[in-house]
Formats: structure tokens, C-alpha cells, sequence
């Protein structure tokens, strides 16, 4: 399933992760901390490396502080963009 | 990580997910064959008892024709309910 298409979007998400953790002033390793999460899972996801759960999503937007809709904020998937 | 919380968290999500599919009157087998998801998997993820990646997401909301943010609208972990 890794096209073009799901990539771009995972990027797009690591992308607003890593927008929402430096907004809040918080390292990879206190958001690491904060989530539970590895730091290097969190490294990855930052760069779209990772296809995570919604699991692993709620552990996320709990460490930011944010709703699972504020976190796919702006993250459209490319077809949409096209389309 | 089948928490109480991440529980209900993926029980509104299929909730949200069944409400888009009945509101563009879709059965469960449309939304499958839309989707590439199974009839059992969509089954399954409309009664909470799935975990989807992003990708899994991704094949959903490309069939119900929303955004990922969309697709998350409502859907509130519960600690966020409280606090």
C-alpha cells in the first residue's frame, strides 16, 4: 500500500506533527516522553516513515494536546488536491 | 494499549465511519468494494474493534469522498471529554 499517494500523505502528516510539537516548544525527546512513544518512532513519523494506528495517533494527540481532527488539519490526501 | 479510553475512541470512529456510509446510502459490501477494505474488516471497524493505520484511513476516506479531518470531526478521545 506504500504509493505515491499514501506516502505523500504520511508526509503531510509527519510534517503537522512535527509543526504541532515545535509550536508547543517540545524537543522529539519530550514529545517522546510526553507520548510514550520511541524517540525514534517519532523521528520517522516526522518524516513520513510511519504508517501509524489510531492507537498511536490518540497517544499523539494527547502528548500535543489536540483533537484527532485538529491533528489531520490542512493533511489532504493528493487525489483530493487533484480532484 | 486496548485501553478504556483508545476503546471508545475507535467505537465513535466506526460510529462516525457507519454515519458517513448510510448518509451517501451505502451498504456495508459498497463501502468494501469502494474501499478495497473487506466486508468483515469494515464490519468489524464500524463496531470499534478495529485499530486502522493511516493508510487503512486513507482507502476510507478516498470511498466516502471526505477529508481525513473530516472523517475525525466529532470524534473526541475521552480523557479530552473530561478534562
Amino acid at each position: 500500500m506504500k504509493n505515491g499517494n499514501s506516502l505523500s500523505t504520511l508526509s503531510q502528516l509527519g510534517k503537522r506533527v512535527a509543526y504541532l510539537r515545535k509550536e508547543r516548544h517540545l524537543t522529539q525527546l519530550a514529545l517522546s516522553l510526553e507520548s510514550g512513544l520511541s524517540k525514534s518512532y517519532i523521528s520517522d513519523l516526522e518524516r513520513g516513515q510511519r504508517n501509524p494506528t489510531v492507537e498511536v495517533l490518540l497517544r499523539l494527540v494527547k502528548a500535543l494536546g489536540v483533537t484527532l481532527e485538529e491533528l489531520f488539519g490542512g493533511v489532504v490526501p493528493l487525489e483530493q488536491l487533484i480532484h
